[in-house]
């Protein structure tokens, strides 16, 4: 159906064309004709400022040219439409449709795939009932989220992103490490009688969500407590952990949801939802939804994710550039980058295409990050003057959440803020030129501004969505499964052996060294 | 005095060496010869276990003749005795002696440099008083460290990491971003009249920092409180900060030790010494010094930081992989990789030589991870499958720091850690062939793994100065300056524009599009 990519004319086109890159050292080279007026797209809310990417009108023809040929807003419309898409052709796979889409496809009465959308209103309804009855109780202001990957990245960066908003009184916390010490720091600091524990595992079976577990269940029955009254199960419909016995509630995930797409399932909303309200909850699903509904744009300038896509895959594949840093300039989005690593490297770090066949191109590039301005003063440095490029994407609001600022030096805080990202773009782009060699700045390091009103459930859902769907355009283009994540498979393998061999040698005194080498020889 | 590095024989031959290195997916690899054993190295402490780096006895060899023709010792031991190695010969430069490891060189009648190793002294005694004082008082339970950069992420990557040996009842937050809603959420959970607050900044003029120590300022004043009787001053002796009036205390800091090698200065043992105690701070101390000790082995096999250093090397320059995940299977150090971002890549995101020239190779590689056992359920299959190759260097302990731990399927929490970090430097060196291309790994991917007994005020000390060495034997070999970061100016003189712009047009209806546009065009 789609063209061979590398074969393909708009991928041969974008090769030739990254061989003179638009340069953004040259005199006036942001500020002439209209540049940074035209490059701006919006969508949803959002807006892109690429003026500082080194591309210019032919390379975004291409864009154009290349998503057309490649049938990327079909692809993506059929993802949405509920299509098998996690498998890879002729070999044993998942064989899954991908689905998360429809979990905030519920405010119309037509949505996409309606089996799935159904089933999601069913869950949230059931969420609201259960927030409710707690609300009316009063008993309950802390709920700790026992899960790891998925179900503990993507809930963490959105709870942490929105807790300006939280009802007064509530707070979540996490615990994912199987490390007993996280557990431990947690669990001394909460009161158990007015905590709710939610355990989100899709198969009920991932070992360090079920150590963690038993790990605080043991502390309630240690008090006195029961915790059936406590724990609330997130998890497949039969799962081992699909038990009323044990839990006071389950609520359901289905397998056409990966968990690294599942924040706006049952496994963002419970902890979501008991921090902000469902109004809250709400918001943020509408915002996915409304990102969602504009990613199905054909027009690549009006269409935030797929720009984004097939910018990350010019820097990537044409100039050659292995990561890609993401920047938010908002102390609320300090784990989002967290959560994106996850998404979208265990997503596209594959070297396998959709029929099985060697990926002839990189894939997914290594991404990374802290929040601005912190980062400024730490590994900024590099950016301006390695000998590594790395591409940036800044994320900033032209408002606060908490309204608290003082205007110092004559402009507030959130000015400064604002003043910053807009600063670091021209100055990755233009460089500068000096007498004294270690005050030069090389220039055309190319970034992106992602600009929104403020950090609020409205755009954080908006922002959460477009990551997903820039990701997913990038699988598309690659034409790898974005879905599946068979490369943690053999770590796992090879970590019971050493936990079998441990148990062996119990209490012996086999070294470290000793048990690497026993089970290398086994 | 030392070789030019590209044509240094020792060089060249390491490129050689490259081209074949050593096959960690062969039969038998990892497991024949005693390779195992013989390729770990015991420094001050810690351990290293390197059998799964892409190194065979001639690399080791070359590792060797390289530190004796580039002298990296000598250097190492200039620095510690104080000579000015932060400069660039012929240009303006800072011209700054280097004596970070003189903020520990106290454990012994004769320092290496007896007159910053006296002055840390004397910062350490106030200290010992004034927190006696405190004690006695009965009064402060938090302590807000209003800092960035160095004076934010490396006292709290320490912090986090012993947070479980803290004194009962009492706790430490971190103010660093100009965000103001970074601010609001610290302040709303505080009881300012049991607060301390440590505002640290050098030179007394970091924006971002007399900002956040305004907004604090301005909430004590609100609460009618003197904030002369709860703000402290970390900073230079002579600073507009350096002001009774202001402080009720001021401890100073030398521009000998740059920020980023400022955690065993003041700038760290004002928080660590409130929230650990003088023992454990001076036992944190003592770990730093035994390592920096131990830094000065001439024998490559038997100096960590020297062998890490050029581990890397190997990595970055001859095998050609652009960025070091250092992955701790530890929760305490989840910021412990924040600070290494900063240590690391403002140190060496370097393009200039010492002598002003171009640098004629790659410096400083982008450094990042998260931690582990979280990790392997988010980017870890980029690391196993992905068609970028990551060098990682894992970090872990024997035992935990809380003592509570479970045992579930028979083994202890702290097992599965351990065997899980094992695991995965296996996986990524041997690989595994399947039939099915989805399940391939192609292995090969280099890792060492740093184990620990515990994570403890000692170790964490030797693990800190272990990376500092580290770090400083890499941007030796390299030849470039360590000590600088002129790569941050360029951002702060266009913020400053930016800033001014926003004033000029205060209250007018720009738009951030206007604004980039109209500076831009100035």
């Amino acid at each position: 159906m789609s063209a061979d990519l590398i074969n393909s004319s708009s991928w041969k086109k974008m090769q030739t064309l990254a061989q003179s890159p638009f340069d953004l050292t040259a005199e006036a080279a942001l500020s002439s004709s209209g540049r940074i007026a035209r490059m701006i797209c919006h969508t949803a809310g959002l807006r892109l400022l690429y003026a500082t990417q080194r591309v210019d009108a032919d390379v975004l023809n291409v864009f154009q040219e290349f998503a057309d040929e490649h049938s990327l807003i079909h692809r993506y419309q059929e993802m949405r439409k509920g299509k098998v898409l996690n498998k890879i052709k002729g070999w044993e796979s998942e064989n899954r449709q991908v689905l998360h889409t429809s979990s905030r496809d519920i405010f119309v009465s037509t949505p996409k795939e309606p089996h799935s959308a159904g089933q999601a209103r069913v869950e949230l309804e059931k969420l609201d009932d259960f927030l409710n009855e707690i609300n009316q109780q009063g008993r309950y202001t802390t709920l700790i989220n026992v899960g790891i990957g998925g179900s503990d990245l993507g809930p963490r960066a959105v709870y942490e992103a929105l807790k300006a908003y939280n009802i007064q009184g509530r707070e979540v916390r996490f615990l994912a490490n199987v490390d007993p010490d996280d557990a431990a720091a947690i669990l001394s600091s909460v009161d158990l009688t007015r905590t709710l524990v939610v355990v989100v595992s899709k198969s009920g079976t991932t070992l360090e969500t079920l150590t963690n577990e038993q790990l605080v269940r043991a502390r309630y029955i240690e008090a006195g407590l029961d915790p059936a009254q406590h724990f609330v199960a997130v998890t497949g419909s039969g799962s081992p952990m699909d038990n009323p016995t044990s839990y006071l509630r389950s609520f359901y995930m289905y397998d056409y949801i990966g968990g690294r797409y599942s924040v706006t399932s049952m496994v963002g909303c419970l902890a979501l939802g008991f921090a902000l309200g469902m109004d809250k909850l709400r918001a943020f699903l509408r915002g996915a939804n409304e990102m969602d509904e504009a990613c199905e744009n054909p027009s690549v300038a009006d269409n935030m994710a797929l720009l984004l896509a097939l910018l990350g895959i010019w820097n990537h594949n044409s100039l050659g550039y292995p990561t890609l840093a993401v920047l938010p300039y908002s102390q609320g989005l300090h784990r989002f980058t967290a959560h994106l690593q996850q998404c979208d490297m265990e997503s596209n770090g594959k070297s396998v295409t959709i029929n099985g066949s060697p990926a002839p191109i990189k894939t997914g590039p290594i991404v990374w990050g802290e929040p601005g301005t912190n980062g400024q003063h730490a590994f900024y440095q590099l950016l301006h003057q390695g000998t590594e490029v790395v591409p940036a994407e800044f994320i900033g609001f032209l408002e606060n959440q908490y309204e608290m600022d003082i205007v110092f030096n004559n402009t507030t805080s959130q000015q400064k803020l604002l003043a910053n990202v807009l600063a670091q773009a021209v100055a990755l782009a233009t460089g500068r030129v000096h007498e004294n060699p270690n005050k030069c700045f090389m220039g055309n390091r190319p970034s992106s501004i992602i600009l929104g009103d403020r950090l609020d459930p409205l755009n954080m859902g908006r922002l959460l969505a477009l990551y997903e769907a820039k990701i997913v355009y990038q699988g598309f283009s690659w034409k790898i499964n974005s879905f599946d994540q068979e490369g943690v498979e053999l770590g796992k393998i090879l970590a019971s052996r050493f936990l079998d061999h441990m148990i062996d040698t119990q209490k012996s005194s086999t070294s470290v060294e000793g048990q690497f080498l026993d089970v290398l020889e086994k």
